[in-house]
């Protein structure tokens, strides 16, 4: 009998992908419109004890914060802007009360960031043998400012709204406190903050002006997947300008020979990967600090799609 | 310190209220207008191996038609009509990919009894310790046509679309096969059925005239439990028709002495129980066959919200 163990997430999700809408997008689903100009997108995840949090790495309250801001930067990675979150708890009886409450309250204070639509609407808590947070999220978007990840041009330039591996360099250094040392009195706050308490980049798209052709995603399963996906689904390439890579303060301090893999494989930084007209591109990474434009779209190379990207290893759920 | 098992759920969801919207209901979200005629309601369920289902008792395909039909039944009771589903599953490695198949195509078939709304338009899959389903529905309902649970109005009376208690008997039949014998040679086929096979009753909804007041909620909690929260929430009593009640075939010989509590407290037959004014009922309940009107609501009588409702227990997940 197959395993889910002996199938990778993607075709895992090939198999189950026959029952589903023709609606159904990768992270989030484009579910018609609301109004004539608007459109309305749906995220959801799940996040297992465990798996996607520790008492270890994250207090409930981090934990809260970061399923909020998971969902959150999938409807950024819209264009979308929140119009509310639906979140289901499923606990052992032996946890702490307070430890659901500092959920509820990490939950709300990534919300509070991010005006009227970003509240709790509705939920459901119930027994469960590990401790399991299920989120949805709705945003509402315009439709001309929508923005998908199969729409990347040949010749567009592809810009990152921030840096990548922070993330990771925090957990390491959550789980490693002994790796401290490395840092040479490099303040590690960066790097904690990026891991418990990721920013959604609600703030990048009122600096994309309207009627730009963008395509796009979230990083948050690392920077060489949100790459390799855009380019699939647009069915391009892309030429990567390593050089042009941030790499953030300290890291490289921290990770040593893993640093490309951290920056590359690392996930979880939320930030997002565009691709622009090039004009377009340059005025948004003038706008915005801490962006950098890192390679362009060209024809696709099915063999090597991102090239240089010799390694397409990507976090995988089932492994 | 206090953990969850020690405050029942009514006052655990009383912790966590503050941290919501105001826009939160009970099982269902208004949303807000998605036209100026239509609302939006949304729906959450977590489903957990071995507390909300179980090989012992459903097969993949039947775990799947309950998640689905419980989500749906949360719309149909708020009036509204499907708009899409997402669902996210928790799964252990070694898990068998037909299990998930399975799930995935009796959640299929079920939306597939309800048009082009009810579809799957997203979804997660992640590891977990233990398989879990997490079901989020989103609905439209014209706003004239919204049923809520808190516009119950004395001297309505209360009306039933169906028995109650089939899908405990099933449940039973199912974990203890020898209680077979007691149903004397009447056939347990719709009792397994009601279990393993709910349906959510939205052709109810067209036969409920436009402009009437209508408050209700659907009865996957039970009986009584839908009951009181009607009156709670439009702070009224009600007044039972005891023997109006319909005992469905068969059940009486199975449950004996316990057939008023699964008929009251069993849970999980998703029937709608309604309040209407009394010509509207008698006109509802003539269109709709195996409904009953079981009671009238009357001046709130806090001692004592349901005349004769002696025992309030109700299920209690966290118990």
């Amino acid at each position: 009998m197959i395993k889910t163990r002996d199938l990778g997430e993607k075709e895992l999700l090939a198999r189950i992908r026959p029952f589903c809408s023709d609606r159904l997008g990768d992270d989030c689903a484009v579910m018609g419109a609301t109004s004539l100009a608007q459109q309305m997108v749906i995220t959801t995840d799940m996040l297992i004890d465990g798996v996607h949090f520790s008492d270890r790495t994250t207090s409930p309250e981090d934990t809260g914060w970061r399923a909020a801001a998971a969902n959150l930067s999938d409807l950024a990675a819209m264009g979308a802007l929140p119009w509310g979150l639906v979140i289901a708890v499923g606990l052992p009886p032996d946890t702490p009360v307070s430890w659901l409450e500092g959920v509820y309250c990490g939950f709300k204070a990534c919300l509070d960031c991010y005006g009227q639509g970003a509240e709790i609407v509705g939920g459901d808590l119930v027994r469960s043998p590990v401790r399991t947070l299920a989120v949805t999220a709705f945003g509402q978007v315009e439709k001309s400012r929508l923005i998908q990840r199969d729409t990347a041009q040949v010749g567009d330039l592809i810009l990152i709204t921030g840096s990548h591996g922070r993330s990771k360099a925090g957990l390491e250094l959550l789980l490693n406190p002994e790796l401290i040392a490395k840092l040479n009195g490099f303040s590690p706050v960066s790097f904690y903050q990026a891991h418990q308490r990721p920013i959604p980049r609600f703030d990048v798209l009122p600096l994309i002006a309207q009627g730009q052709s963008v395509s796009g995603m979230d990083s948050s399963d690392g920077l060489a997947d949100a790459m390799l996906q855009i380019s699939k689904a647009s069915k391009v390439g892309a030429k990567i300008y390593w050089d042009a890579i941030p790499i953030p303060p300290g890291l490289e301090l921290l990770a040593g020979e893993h640093l490309w893999n951290w920056i590359l494989y690392g996930g979880e930084d939320f930030e997002l990967v565009l691709t622009l007209a090039a004009e377009s591109a340059q005025t948004l990474c003038q706008a915005l600090p801490g962006s950098a434009i890192i390679g362009e779209i060209i024809l696709d190379d099915s063999s090597d799609r991102i090239e240089g990207l010799a390694d397409h290893r990507t976090f995988q759920h089932f492994s």
